[in-house]
């Protein structure tokens, strides 16, 4: 039994996608970060790092593996199913390249983007600058790379799209009055939000998880 | 025969140490980002972020693959030897989320605390704080890991602490005005950093790549 602890924000999505893609049987154990219960000591013992998703997948057996950090998880899912992520060869590495440039460039830049220009009630000119700057470059490195490629890692559609995905539809919605302007002059994106987000399992995933 | 792509970065001092574990051979291009060496088009054209480390790969065949991205490139040379990174079950995914958890989370944010307290002429308090908190709650998480264990995947040695080590120790150095008295409080971080930095192959790497 798969069980995902996750919640409504772009790392929280990657994951119904991926499942969703794939076709997997899961739960969905919901981890409400406005009230803090990424904290319990229960979501602790499998996510030491306080951060949503997790998960925790049991075998018929009994044996259990518990996982946090998107990218991993994304990493597990395509290695137990052999999907959305080549088993060996230079397509396995463009693939990887992309996952980590998500993981430690886009992911983080838009989501200081979203603290600095958004939810922080003091605003510094500097870090807002500094960050709609990077976010900027980060966003025409994705459009450079669509210009030439189907998807973002060649192509294939692979878990680097699924990591990348709900970071930019973000742009859209929670990050436009930061960057909204910053798309409209990266053709290439929007013919991937687009192609990306007709996917049924793609909207199936970015309505997860349900919440009151 | 394999070209390494790198400066005297946390990140480019990664595949230095990763490769020096392993024993292979290499040729070392440095690439200057003090001067801007790394916008030349020889160097996007393997590394289309602009960002240091990558590796050129080429068989005796001459087939060639090239890779950019720290922890897309040690997880290449893990898989290409088979070490440093078991190849199935629950070890191999420890490895990956800590590993992604450096690439997402204790990277970036020292990365900034490096910004906004030391580079950046103009200073903003607001964001200093922040990155000295975040730094802080990081640098305790992986103080708990290491009170449990050995390394931080566990009971052996990985590319996680391969990917982990450069940034920590720059701690007691590059990022002692901001961050110093915060590893005074942190006994098992202080013990793996003396750990890791009396391994050989770290010291060797830990000097690449030589500069004038």
């Amino acid at each position: 039994m798969l069980t995902l602890h996750t919640w409504t924000t772009p790392n929280g999505r990657k994951i119904p996608i991926m499942l969703e893609e794939l076709g997997l049987q899961y739960t969905i154990k919901t981890v409400n970060i406005g009230k803090g219960e990424q904290f319990q000591p229960e979501f602790l013992a499998i996510s030491p790092n306080n951060k949503i998703p997790a998960i925790v997948d049991t075998d018929a057996d009994g044996n259990s593996v518990s996982i946090f950090e998107s990218g991993a998880i994304l990493t597990y899912l395509a290695e137990k199913t052999g999907k959305l992520l080549p088993a060996s060869g230079p397509e396995r590495y463009e693939v990887l390249e992309w996952l980590h440039w998500q993981i430690g460039g886009l992911g983080p830049m838009l989501g200081q983007v979203g603290f600095f220009a958004i939810r922080a009630e003091e605003k510094s000119a500097l870090a807002i600058q500094h960050f709609i700057d990077e976010a900027d470059r980060l966003l025409g490195v994705m459009d450079k790379q669509l210009s030439k490629h189907a998807y973002i890692a060649g192509a294939a559609y692979s878990i680097a799209d699924i990591a990348c995905y709900p970071w930019t539809v973000g742009i859209l919605d929670k990050l436009k009055p930061a960057l909204g302007d910053k798309l409209e002059t990266k053709p290439h994106l929007q013919r991937w939000l687009n192609m990306i987000g007709a996917r049924p399992a793609v909207q199936r995933g970015m309505a997860l998880p349900k919440v009151d």
